[in-house]
């Protein structure tokens, strides 16, 4: 929508690998369950939000990649630990940081901390890249690759 | 799925008017929010949920529409009265009574009943009927039609 | 809504009846559906997020009704319009405005608008100060009153 | 979560720990995503399901574990893959096995499978059992004990 397209002849800036992505999100009375904590599996909702919101950040949105290329990064694996839970009215600061990138499929690190620094939850998230309308991996294309 | 589309020469038997369907719904955890309760974005969640089994047990799924019209129906316009919130673990019951059809519309009036008869929560829903492709408005196909 | 805190002598200057708060969600995967829309429920977890919101910036946080009084606002009754929907990573303006205050309820009009001005989505919904460990009506706190 | 209630003097036979659960979901609009497939942490709602029903179906229901020992089990630690996706309409089959009982946790393997019998996702989950009103970890209840 606003990403470095081919309007200029130089290259954009690659971020590297060690980048580091913040995303903030306020826990709501929707987010939470009657435990009074956030329920358990809003924690991926949150890590998408911050993954796409990291893409944006980086000048390649997510939504670029369907329609430009008709693909879209699916989940394929994911893994969260709950360390210390978070409760209505919240901040939490969601760090992402995308790695081991291959043809097809790149993973991130998620970390999710509190606002007074102790974290609450991890994860770690395999994406693929698939073609929109048959749902097969196809190669990440070059402008959403990481090297 | 298994209604009794054109196949059969007879028509099939039309629901009447005062058709109630019911369809049962267990509260858990995802469900709640830190208030304890049912949060109250769910109830229409459930209140989908019920009309979808309703077309189902009609013998008239909305996958069929789908599949065989390119329509769906999408919520014009949605009415919730909240007078006694579930909680964790209950089994409220949800009836749903179709009314007020027109060329491309329907509406319906539902009920959420706890186990002891008490009501939870009454809404009432217009659905329009949509070509899948565009959004556009277009005519109910007969075997949907409810007169 | 719209009192000052106790902490400086001089009353805070309150908003008039007029008070328009404004507030952004941006639409994620976790939003939609397979309709390719956001799913009409999830308009009232936004405009649940917009009030809260509305309630902070006006230096009364949600929270603090809780902490401070063991009450809480429930949705007794709420009315949705739909009129265009919106799609995955879009971003809709949700304007907010209190009105018709009574000892113990608070009603709301809120409108979702496109990045292009059209009027995506109106609802009204009707709030009521609960005690917290009772759920039963009582008077809204002075702090959180409009007048 | 295998023991016999209260009501006979001899003890009712305990499955052994090979005995799986089976709960079926049916996939509804509010449970999918604009790439036309079910939202990936939506899995976790529906094992979250699987497992309460699990243990209801064995005699001790979770809303008892509450009521009678201030106790829950919450999710300390969950894996999920991803390997056929689910749509609108389908009926996915859980089966749910308990293994690995500590004094305070026990966990689950959860295997989500299509009706033609291939498999669409499989999960594992810690769940731990936590005192309500602290959220610190107690040891779980005998009733709720599997040896």
């Amino acid at each position: 929508m606003n990403a470095p397209s081919g309007e200029s002849a130089a290259p954009a800036p690659r971020p590297t690998h060690a980048s580091l992505f913040k995303h903030q999100v306020r826990i709501y009375y929707a987010d939470t369950d009657a435990g009074g904590v956030v329920y358990h599996a809003n924690y991926l909702m949150f890590a998408e939000r911050a993954r796409l919101e990291a893409m944006r950040e980086a000048g390649h949105p997510h939504a670029d990649l369907i329609a430009e290329h008709d693909c879209l990064f699916m989940v394929r694996r994911v893994e969260v630990e709950y360390l210390r839970p978070a409760r209505l009215d919240d901040m939490l600061t969601i760090t992402t940081e995308f790695f081991g990138e291959t043809a097809a499929t790149v993973s991130a690190r998620q970390t999710f901390v509190h606002a007074d620094g102790t974290v609450c939850a991890r994860l770690v998230v395999e994406l693929v890249c698939v073609r929109a309308s048959t749902g097969k991996p196809v190669k990440i294309p070059p402008r959403w690759r990481r090297s």
